[in-house]
Protein backbone atom coordinates (compact mmCIF):
# COMPACT_ATOMS: atom_id res chain seq x y z
CA UNK A 1 0.00 0.00 0.00
CA UNK A 2 1.57 3.18 -1.27
CA UNK A 3 -0.05 6.51 0.31
CA UNK A 4 0.64 9.48 -2.41
CA UNK A 5 -1.26 12.42 -0.72
CA UNK A 6 -2.63 13.87 2.24
CA UNK A 7 -4.86 16.69 2.39
CA UNK A 8 -7.26 17.95 5.60
CA UNK A 9 -10.05 20.21 5.08
CA UNK A 10 -13.04 20.84 7.19
CA UNK A 11 -11.82 18.24 10.05
CA UNK A 12 -11.52 15.38 7.32
CA UNK A 13 -8.40 13.90 6.73
CA UNK A 14 -8.30 12.66 3.00
CA UNK A 15 -5.81 10.48 1.86
CA UNK A 16 -5.04 8.98 -1.85
CA UNK A 17 -3.78 5.68 -2.05
CA UNK A 18 -2.78 2.73 -3.73
CA UNK A 19 -3.23 -1.15 -3.60
CA UNK A 20 -2.07 -3.23 -6.17
CA UNK A 21 -2.69 0.05 -8.54
CA UNK A 22 -6.07 0.05 -7.13
CA UNK A 23 -6.42 3.32 -6.46
CA UNK A 24 -8.38 5.14 -3.39
CA UNK A 25 -9.05 7.33 -1.26
CA UNK A 26 -9.04 6.86 2.85
CA UNK A 27 -11.35 10.05 4.68
CA UNK A 28 -11.00 9.66 8.63
CA UNK A 29 -11.34 12.62 11.37
CA UNK A 30 -8.20 14.89 11.49
CA UNK A 31 -6.42 15.02 14.59
CA UNK A 32 -8.22 11.44 15.89
CA UNK A 33 -6.70 8.26 16.51
CA UNK A 34 -7.59 4.66 17.75
CA UNK A 35 -10.34 1.81 16.45
CA UNK A 36 -12.99 4.12 15.00
CA UNK A 37 -15.21 1.97 12.50
CA UNK A 38 -14.55 1.87 9.08
CA UNK A 39 -17.12 2.35 6.26
CA UNK A 40 -16.49 1.05 2.68
CA UNK A 41 -18.31 2.67 0.29
CA UNK A 42 -18.53 1.66 -3.33
CA UNK A 43 -19.76 3.59 -6.31
CA UNK A 44 -22.32 2.59 -8.67
CA UNK A 45 -22.02 2.02 -12.33
CA UNK A 46 -19.89 5.08 -14.08
CA UNK A 47 -18.97 6.63 -11.55
CA UNK A 48 -16.04 6.95 -9.47
CA UNK A 49 -14.14 6.65 -6.29
CA UNK A 50 -14.62 10.71 -5.91
CA UNK A 51 -17.99 11.44 -7.22
CA UNK A 52 -19.53 14.42 -5.81
CA UNK A 53 -21.93 11.75 -4.21
CA UNK A 54 -19.32 9.84 -2.26
CA UNK A 55 -17.44 12.98 -1.48
CA UNK A 56 -20.24 14.42 0.55
CA UNK A 57 -21.04 11.01 1.79
CA UNK A 58 -17.92 10.21 3.51
CA UNK A 59 -17.47 13.81 4.69
CA UNK A 60 -20.67 13.06 6.73
CA UNK A 61 -19.95 9.77 7.88
CA UNK A 62 -16.48 11.41 9.03
CA UNK A 63 -18.07 14.04 11.02
CA UNK A 64 -21.20 13.19 12.25
CA UNK A 65 -20.18 9.52 13.39
CA UNK A 66 -16.35 9.85 13.43
CA UNK A 67 -16.10 7.16 10.99
CA UNK A 68 -13.50 6.53 8.89
CA UNK A 69 -14.26 6.11 5.05
CA UNK A 70 -12.41 4.16 2.06
CA UNK A 71 -13.36 4.26 -1.50
CA UNK A 72 -11.88 2.60 -4.50
CA UNK A 73 -12.48 2.34 -8.14
CA UNK A 74 -14.21 -0.35 -9.36
CA UNK A 75 -12.81 -1.99 -12.36
CA UNK A 76 -13.01 0.03 -15.57
CA UNK A 77 -14.33 2.96 -13.65
CA UNK A 78 -12.62 6.31 -12.45
CA UNK A 79 -8.42 6.26 -12.85
CA UNK A 80 -8.05 2.82 -14.19
CA UNK A 81 -7.92 1.48 -17.56
CA UNK A 82 -10.97 0.23 -19.63
CA UNK A 83 -11.19 -3.40 -21.31
CA UNK A 84 -12.47 -4.50 -24.49
CA UNK A 85 -14.81 -5.86 -22.81
CA UNK A 86 -16.31 -2.90 -20.84
CA UNK A 87 -15.87 -0.50 -24.51
CA UNK A 88 -17.92 -3.21 -25.87
CA UNK A 89 -20.59 -2.82 -22.57
CA UNK A 90 -20.48 0.70 -22.89
CA UNK A 91 -21.65 0.65 -27.00
CA UNK A 92 -23.94 -2.07 -26.21
CA UNK A 93 -25.80 0.15 -23.82
CA UNK A 94 -25.88 3.24 -25.78
CA UNK A 95 -27.40 0.98 -28.90
CA UNK A 96 -30.27 -0.44 -26.52
CA UNK A 97 -31.05 3.20 -25.13
CA UNK A 98 -31.25 4.85 -28.23
CA UNK A 99 -33.38 2.20 -29.54
CA UNK A 100 -35.39 2.35 -26.36
CA UNK A 101 -34.56 -1.44 -24.87
CA UNK A 102 -34.00 -2.33 -21.43
CA UNK A 103 -31.14 -2.34 -20.22
CA UNK A 104 -31.79 -4.15 -16.85
CA UNK A 105 -30.21 -7.31 -17.43
CA UNK A 106 -26.91 -6.40 -19.48
CA UNK A 107 -26.11 -4.07 -16.69
CA UNK A 108 -26.69 -7.08 -14.20
CA UNK A 109 -24.46 -9.36 -15.90
CA UNK A 110 -21.72 -6.60 -16.44
CA UNK A 111 -22.13 -5.41 -13.22
CA UNK A 112 -21.43 -9.61 -12.43
CA UNK A 113 -18.39 -9.92 -13.85
CA UNK A 114 -17.07 -6.29 -12.54
CA UNK A 115 -17.60 -8.09 -8.71
CA UNK A 116 -15.57 -11.28 -9.81
CA UNK A 117 -12.75 -9.15 -9.91
CA UNK A 118 -13.58 -6.39 -7.23
CA UNK A 119 -14.49 -8.38 -4.28
CA UNK A 120 -11.01 -9.82 -3.94
CA UNK A 121 -9.53 -6.18 -4.67
CA UNK A 122 -11.76 -4.93 -1.74
CA UNK A 123 -10.37 -7.48 0.25
CA UNK A 124 -6.75 -6.90 -1.05
CA UNK A 125 -7.78 -3.16 0.27
CA UNK A 126 -9.02 -3.89 3.57
CA UNK A 127 -5.98 -5.99 4.37
CA UNK A 128 -3.69 -3.14 3.14
CA UNK A 129 -5.48 -0.41 5.12
CA UNK A 130 -5.41 -2.90 8.55
CA UNK A 131 -1.63 -3.64 8.17
CA UNK A 132 -1.04 0.25 8.40
CA UNK A 133 -3.26 0.70 11.22
CA UNK A 134 -5.92 2.29 9.42
CA UNK A 135 -8.82 -0.52 10.08
CA UNK A 136 -8.93 -1.60 13.70
CA UNK A 137 -12.52 -1.62 14.38
CA UNK A 138 -15.78 -2.93 12.91
CA UNK A 139 -16.28 -2.48 9.36
CA UNK A 140 -19.43 -1.89 7.26
CA UNK A 141 -19.94 -1.36 3.86
CA UNK A 142 -22.62 0.87 1.45
CA UNK A 143 -23.31 0.71 -2.11
CA UNK A 144 -26.05 0.57 -4.66
CA UNK A 145 -27.01 -0.72 -7.99
CA UNK A 146 -23.04 -1.87 -8.96
CA UNK A 147 -22.03 -1.42 -5.28
CA UNK A 148 -24.37 -3.96 -4.41
CA UNK A 149 -23.41 -6.17 -7.44
CA UNK A 150 -19.92 -5.98 -5.51
CA UNK A 151 -20.81 -5.50 -1.84
CA UNK A 152 -23.52 -8.57 -2.20
CA UNK A 153 -20.73 -11.25 -3.19
CA UNK A 154 -18.47 -9.40 -0.55
CA UNK A 155 -20.41 -9.86 2.17
CA UNK A 156 -21.12 -13.49 1.50
CA UNK A 157 -17.16 -14.07 1.50
CA UNK A 158 -15.29 -11.68 4.20
CA UNK A 159 -16.20 -12.02 7.49
CA UNK A 160 -14.88 -8.63 8.67
CA UNK A 161 -17.66 -6.80 7.22
CA UNK A 162 -20.36 -6.45 10.24
CA UNK A 163 -23.26 -4.40 8.73
CA UNK A 164 -23.87 -2.95 4.99
CA UNK A 165 -26.44 -0.86 3.27
CA UNK A 166 -27.23 -2.28 -0.04
CA UNK A 167 -29.83 -2.02 -2.91
CA UNK A 168 -30.98 -1.11 -6.47
CA UNK A 169 -29.96 -4.41 -7.35
CA UNK A 170 -31.87 -7.22 -9.26
CA UNK A 171 -32.05 -11.06 -7.65
CA UNK A 172 -31.41 -12.72 -10.28
CA UNK A 173 -27.92 -12.30 -10.08
CA UNK A 174 -27.54 -11.88 -6.82
CA UNK A 175 -29.98 -14.14 -4.93
CA UNK A 176 -27.32 -16.74 -4.33
CA UNK A 177 -24.85 -15.18 -2.47
CA UNK A 178 -27.56 -13.05 -0.55
CA UNK A 179 -28.68 -16.41 0.97
CA UNK A 180 -24.76 -16.54 2.50
CA UNK A 181 -25.14 -13.03 4.11
CA UNK A 182 -25.98 -12.94 8.02
CA UNK A 183 -24.92 -9.72 9.09
CA UNK A 184 -27.40 -6.66 9.48
CA UNK A 185 -28.89 -5.25 6.07
CA UNK A 186 -30.21 -1.96 5.40
CA UNK A 187 -31.56 -2.61 1.92
CA UNK A 188 -33.11 0.39 -0.88
CA UNK A 189 -35.46 -0.04 -3.07
CA UNK A 190 -36.84 2.62 -5.63
CA UNK A 191 -40.62 2.07 -6.11
CA UNK A 192 -40.36 3.21 -9.77
CA UNK A 193 -37.19 1.81 -10.56
CA UNK A 194 -36.32 2.10 -14.92
CA UNK A 195 -33.57 -0.28 -14.70
CA UNK A 196 -34.01 -2.75 -11.43
CA UNK A 197 -37.49 -4.44 -11.60
CA UNK A 198 -39.77 -4.19 -8.15
CA UNK A 199 -40.22 -7.30 -7.76
CA UNK A 200 -36.94 -8.92 -8.24
CA UNK A 201 -35.10 -6.20 -6.02
CA UNK A 202 -38.05 -7.39 -3.66
CA UNK A 203 -36.85 -10.92 -4.47
CA UNK A 204 -33.40 -9.77 -3.17
CA UNK A 205 -34.16 -8.20 -0.08
CA UNK A 206 -36.39 -11.61 0.57
CA UNK A 207 -32.80 -13.90 -0.15
CA UNK A 208 -30.63 -12.50 2.65
CA UNK A 209 -30.32 -14.77 5.48
CA UNK A 210 -29.39 -11.94 7.71
CA UNK A 211 -32.05 -11.80 10.73
CA UNK A 212 -31.92 -8.53 10.69
CA UNK A 213 -32.98 -6.97 7.78
CA UNK A 214 -34.73 -4.08 7.00
CA UNK A 215 -36.21 -2.24 3.16
CA UNK A 216 -36.81 1.45 2.64
CA UNK A 217 -38.68 1.89 -0.48
CA UNK A 218 -39.49 5.05 -1.72
CA UNK A 219 -41.29 7.00 -4.53
CA UNK A 220 -39.19 7.64 -7.96
CA UNK A 221 -36.68 6.44 -10.56
CA UNK A 222 -33.23 4.27 -10.10
CA UNK A 223 -30.81 7.62 -8.94
CA UNK A 224 -34.04 9.44 -6.87
CA UNK A 225 -33.17 7.60 -3.69
CA UNK A 226 -34.18 10.83 -1.34
CA UNK A 227 -31.40 12.66 0.85
CA UNK A 228 -33.37 11.11 4.41
CA UNK A 229 -32.02 7.86 3.08
CA UNK A 230 -28.09 9.14 3.97
CA UNK A 231 -29.35 10.02 7.77
CA UNK A 232 -30.84 7.15 8.23
CA UNK A 233 -27.73 4.88 7.19
CA UNK A 234 -25.81 6.79 9.59
CA UNK A 235 -27.86 5.68 12.75
CA UNK A 236 -28.40 2.07 10.60
CA UNK A 237 -23.74 1.89 10.88
CA UNK A 238 -23.86 3.74 14.09
CA UNK A 239 -26.02 1.01 15.75
CA UNK A 240 -24.45 -1.84 14.21
CA UNK A 241 -20.42 0.10 14.27
CA UNK A 242 -20.68 1.55 17.42
CA UNK A 243 -20.05 5.38 17.80
CA UNK A 244 -17.01 6.85 15.60
CA UNK A 245 -14.38 9.23 17.64
CA UNK A 246 -15.81 12.43 18.41
CA UNK A 247 -13.62 15.04 17.02
CA UNK A 248 -11.63 17.69 17.91
CA UNK A 249 -13.39 20.88 16.67
CA UNK B 1 -64.29 18.62 26.28
CA UNK B 2 -63.76 17.41 30.16
CA UNK B 3 -60.73 16.78 32.04
CA UNK B 4 -60.61 14.24 34.75
CA UNK B 5 -57.70 14.15 36.05
CA UNK B 6 -53.67 15.55 35.83
CA UNK B 7 -50.39 13.79 37.14
CA UNK B 8 -46.91 14.64 35.80
CA UNK B 9 -44.10 12.15 36.27
CA UNK B 10 -40.55 12.17 34.11
CA UNK B 11 -41.22 15.69 32.73
CA UNK B 12 -44.47 14.35 31.27
CA UNK B 13 -47.71 16.00 32.25
CA UNK B 14 -50.53 13.00 31.78
CA UNK B 15 -54.38 15.04 31.53
CA UNK B 16 -57.81 12.10 31.08
CA UNK B 17 -60.63 13.57 29.23
CA UNK B 18 -63.69 12.49 27.94
CA UNK B 19 -64.95 13.83 24.73
CA UNK B 20 -69.07 12.68 24.16
CA UNK B 21 -68.18 10.06 25.98
CA UNK B 22 -64.83 9.25 24.49
CA UNK B 23 -62.13 8.90 27.10
CA UNK B 24 -58.87 10.02 26.01
CA UNK B 25 -55.34 10.93 27.46
CA UNK B 26 -53.24 14.21 26.95
CA UNK B 27 -49.29 13.45 27.17
CA UNK B 28 -47.21 16.68 27.11
CA UNK B 29 -44.38 18.19 28.08
CA UNK B 30 -44.27 19.16 31.63
CA UNK B 31 -44.13 23.09 32.49
CA UNK B 32 -44.16 23.51 28.84
CA UNK B 33 -46.61 25.76 26.91
CA UNK B 34 -46.63 26.99 23.15
CA UNK B 35 -47.96 25.90 19.75
CA UNK B 36 -46.02 22.66 20.30
CA UNK B 37 -46.73 19.43 17.42
CA UNK B 38 -49.55 17.52 18.60
CA UNK B 39 -49.24 13.37 17.59
CA UNK B 40 -51.93 11.45 17.54
CA UNK B 41 -51.93 7.30 18.70
CA UNK B 42 -54.41 5.13 17.84
CA UNK B 43 -54.37 1.71 19.57
CA UNK B 44 -54.16 -1.27 17.76
CA UNK B 45 -57.32 -4.17 17.59
CA UNK B 46 -57.57 -5.21 21.17
CA UNK B 47 -55.88 -2.77 22.98
CA UNK B 48 -56.31 0.59 24.47
CA UNK B 49 -55.38 3.91 25.05
CA UNK B 50 -53.17 3.24 27.72
CA UNK B 51 -51.32 -0.19 26.38
CA UNK B 52 -48.01 -0.35 27.76
CA UNK B 53 -46.46 0.41 23.69
CA UNK B 54 -48.34 3.48 23.77
CA UNK B 55 -47.90 4.44 26.84
CA UNK B 56 -44.10 4.30 26.13
CA UNK B 57 -44.26 5.68 22.69
CA UNK B 58 -46.16 8.55 23.96
CA UNK B 59 -43.50 9.18 26.62
CA UNK B 60 -40.70 8.88 24.05
CA UNK B 61 -42.37 11.29 21.98
CA UNK B 62 -42.79 14.06 24.62
CA UNK B 63 -39.56 13.93 26.37
CA UNK B 64 -37.56 13.23 22.82
CA UNK B 65 -39.33 15.46 20.75
CA UNK B 66 -41.08 17.36 23.20
CA UNK B 67 -44.52 17.01 21.51
CA UNK B 68 -47.79 16.77 22.96
CA UNK B 69 -49.44 13.00 22.26
CA UNK B 70 -53.09 12.13 22.43
CA UNK B 71 -54.42 9.25 22.26
CA UNK B 72 -58.31 7.92 22.51
CA UNK B 73 -60.24 3.96 23.10
CA UNK B 74 -61.56 2.90 19.68
CA UNK B 75 -64.96 1.87 19.64
CA UNK B 76 -65.71 -1.41 21.74
CA UNK B 77 -62.17 -1.27 23.35
CA UNK B 78 -60.78 -0.07 26.43
CA UNK B 79 -63.23 1.75 28.80
CA UNK B 80 -65.87 1.78 26.20
CA UNK B 81 -68.93 -0.56 26.26
CA UNK B 82 -68.69 -3.50 24.05
CA UNK B 83 -71.68 -3.91 21.47
CA UNK B 84 -73.35 -7.42 20.33
CA UNK B 85 -71.58 -6.84 16.70
CA UNK B 86 -68.15 -6.48 19.10
CA UNK B 87 -68.56 -9.77 20.77
CA UNK B 88 -70.04 -11.77 17.91
CA UNK B 89 -66.29 -10.63 16.15
CA UNK B 90 -64.54 -11.56 19.14
CA UNK B 91 -66.46 -15.46 19.14
CA UNK B 92 -66.04 -15.78 15.06
CA UNK B 93 -61.79 -14.81 15.45
CA UNK B 94 -62.03 -17.38 18.10
CA UNK B 95 -63.81 -20.06 16.27
CA UNK B 96 -61.22 -19.24 13.69
CA UNK B 97 -58.24 -19.25 15.21
CA UNK B 98 -59.48 -22.48 17.65
CA UNK B 99 -60.05 -24.33 13.42
CA UNK B 100 -56.65 -22.98 12.31
CA UNK B 101 -58.33 -20.82 9.63
CA UNK B 102 -56.84 -17.42 8.56
CA UNK B 103 -58.69 -14.21 10.20
CA UNK B 104 -57.24 -11.66 8.15
CA UNK B 105 -60.31 -11.00 5.91
CA UNK B 106 -62.38 -11.01 8.84
CA UNK B 107 -60.04 -8.43 10.95
CA UNK B 108 -60.04 -6.25 8.06
CA UNK B 109 -64.34 -6.40 7.24
CA UNK B 110 -64.34 -5.43 11.59
CA UNK B 111 -61.81 -3.03 11.24
CA UNK B 112 -63.85 -1.28 8.32
CA UNK B 113 -67.12 -0.94 10.23
CA UNK B 114 -64.77 0.55 13.44
CA UNK B 115 -63.34 3.06 11.18
CA UNK B 116 -66.47 4.77 10.11
CA UNK B 117 -67.39 5.68 13.93
CA UNK B 118 -63.82 6.27 15.14
CA UNK B 119 -63.29 8.62 12.16
CA UNK B 120 -65.98 11.45 13.45
CA UNK B 121 -64.74 10.79 16.76
CA UNK B 122 -60.86 11.58 16.40
CA UNK B 123 -61.94 14.73 14.29
CA UNK B 124 -64.52 15.93 17.30
CA UNK B 125 -61.41 15.34 19.90
CA UNK B 126 -58.97 17.22 17.68
CA UNK B 127 -61.85 19.78 17.56
CA UNK B 128 -61.89 19.83 21.21
CA UNK B 129 -58.16 19.55 22.17
CA UNK B 130 -57.83 22.78 19.58
CA UNK B 131 -60.46 25.07 21.52
CA UNK B 132 -58.96 23.42 25.11
CA UNK B 133 -55.61 25.68 23.51
CA UNK B 134 -53.63 22.00 23.49
CA UNK B 135 -53.26 21.53 19.82
CA UNK B 136 -52.11 25.24 17.94
CA UNK B 137 -49.14 23.63 16.16
CA UNK B 138 -49.23 20.70 13.27
CA UNK B 139 -50.69 17.52 13.76
CA UNK B 140 -49.40 14.15 13.32
CA UNK B 141 -50.87 10.68 13.08
CA UNK B 142 -49.24 7.13 14.49
CA UNK B 143 -51.33 4.04 14.10
CA UNK B 144 -50.61 0.64 12.73
CA UNK B 145 -52.93 -2.50 12.34
CA UNK B 146 -56.56 -1.17 13.23
CA UNK B 147 -54.68 2.16 13.91
CA UNK B 148 -53.74 2.11 10.14
CA UNK B 149 -57.68 1.10 9.42
CA UNK B 150 -58.10 4.40 10.87
CA UNK B 151 -55.42 6.53 10.28
CA UNK B 152 -55.93 5.88 6.21
CA UNK B 153 -59.62 7.11 6.17
CA UNK B 154 -58.84 9.61 8.90
CA UNK B 155 -56.30 11.37 6.98
CA UNK B 156 -58.24 10.93 3.77
CA UNK B 157 -60.80 13.28 4.95
CA UNK B 158 -58.63 15.24 7.76
CA UNK B 159 -56.71 18.69 6.69
CA UNK B 160 -54.67 19.18 9.84
CA UNK B 161 -53.08 16.12 9.94
CA UNK B 162 -50.14 16.88 7.94
CA UNK B 163 -48.26 13.65 8.21
CA UNK B 164 -48.67 9.70 9.42
CA UNK B 165 -46.84 6.75 10.32
CA UNK B 166 -49.07 3.58 9.04
CA UNK B 167 -48.73 0.52 8.46
CA UNK B 168 -49.47 -3.77 8.63
CA UNK B 169 -53.38 -3.47 7.02
CA UNK B 170 -53.96 -4.83 3.56
CA UNK B 171 -55.08 -3.21 0.53
CA UNK B 172 -58.86 -4.37 -0.32
CA UNK B 173 -60.72 -2.10 2.43
CA UNK B 174 -58.55 0.99 2.73
CA UNK B 175 -56.89 1.43 -1.40
CA UNK B 176 -59.63 3.88 -2.15
CA UNK B 177 -59.07 6.14 1.28
CA UNK B 178 -55.29 5.64 0.58
CA UNK B 179 -55.74 7.32 -2.74
CA UNK B 180 -56.64 10.25 -1.39
CA UNK B 181 -54.20 10.92 1.11
CA UNK B 182 -51.65 13.55 -0.17
CA UNK B 183 -49.09 13.76 3.37
CA UNK B 184 -45.69 12.21 3.80
CA UNK B 185 -46.53 8.99 5.25
CA UNK B 186 -44.01 6.24 6.68
CA UNK B 187 -45.79 3.07 6.04
CA UNK B 188 -44.49 -0.60 7.94
CA UNK B 189 -44.92 -3.90 6.63
CA UNK B 190 -43.77 -7.00 8.43
CA UNK B 191 -42.03 -9.30 6.17
CA UNK B 192 -43.62 -12.27 7.57
CA UNK B 193 -46.99 -11.28 8.83
CA UNK B 194 -49.68 -14.02 9.17
CA UNK B 195 -52.48 -11.41 9.35
CA UNK B 196 -51.75 -9.60 6.28
CA UNK B 197 -50.93 -11.02 2.94
CA UNK B 198 -47.14 -9.29 2.18
CA UNK B 199 -48.76 -8.69 -1.49
CA UNK B 200 -51.59 -6.88 0.03
CA UNK B 201 -49.90 -4.81 1.99
CA UNK B 202 -47.38 -3.54 -0.62
CA UNK B 203 -50.52 -2.90 -2.78
CA UNK B 204 -51.36 -0.46 0.42
CA UNK B 205 -48.58 1.28 0.21
CA UNK B 206 -48.64 1.88 -3.77
CA UNK B 207 -51.66 3.09 -3.33
CA UNK B 208 -51.22 6.35 -1.55
CA UNK B 209 -51.21 9.60 -3.21
CA UNK B 210 -48.16 11.16 -1.10
CA UNK B 211 -45.18 12.12 -3.55
CA UNK B 212 -43.27 11.49 -0.15
CA UNK B 213 -44.23 7.85 1.44
CA UNK B 214 -41.54 5.20 2.53
CA UNK B 215 -42.00 1.64 3.25
CA UNK B 216 -39.85 0.28 5.74
CA UNK B 217 -40.19 -3.47 5.49
CA UNK B 218 -38.42 -5.58 8.27
CA UNK B 219 -38.74 -9.57 9.33
CA UNK B 220 -41.12 -11.32 11.77
CA UNK B 221 -44.54 -11.14 12.20
CA UNK B 222 -47.54 -9.33 12.69
CA UNK B 223 -46.96 -7.74 16.09
CA UNK B 224 -42.92 -7.71 15.62
CA UNK B 225 -42.13 -4.73 14.59
CA UNK B 226 -38.47 -4.19 15.66
CA UNK B 227 -37.89 -1.22 18.50
CA UNK B 228 -35.91 0.99 16.12
CA UNK B 229 -38.60 1.81 14.11
CA UNK B 230 -39.78 3.65 17.02
CA UNK B 231 -37.13 6.08 16.91
CA UNK B 232 -36.91 6.34 13.15
CA UNK B 233 -40.81 7.56 13.80
CA UNK B 234 -39.41 10.48 15.51
CA UNK B 235 -37.16 11.36 13.01
CA UNK B 236 -39.83 10.98 10.75
CA UNK B 237 -42.09 13.58 12.66
CA UNK B 238 -39.91 16.00 13.33
CA UNK B 239 -38.59 16.22 9.92
CA UNK B 240 -42.53 16.80 8.64
CA UNK B 241 -44.25 18.28 12.00
CA UNK B 242 -40.90 20.40 13.13
CA UNK B 243 -38.80 20.52 16.47
CA UNK B 244 -41.08 20.01 19.44
CA UNK B 245 -40.43 22.06 22.54
CA UNK B 246 -37.06 22.03 24.51
CA UNK B 247 -38.25 20.88 28.19
CA UNK B 248 -36.53 22.53 31.20
CA UNK B 249 -34.63 19.46 33.08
Amino acid sequence: MEFTSETTANGVSELSFTVDDIPGVLWSPADATGNHPLVLLAHGGGQHKRAPGLVARAHRYVTACGFAVAAIDAPGHGDRPRTEQDEQFTAGIRARLSAGEPIGPQVATHNAALAAKAVPEWQATLDALQKAGHAGGPVGFWGLSLGTGIGVPLAAAEPRITAAVLGLAAAETLAEAAARVTVPVEFLLQWDDELVPRDSCLALFDAFASPEKTLHANPGRHLGVPAFELASSERFFTRHLGEGVTQPR
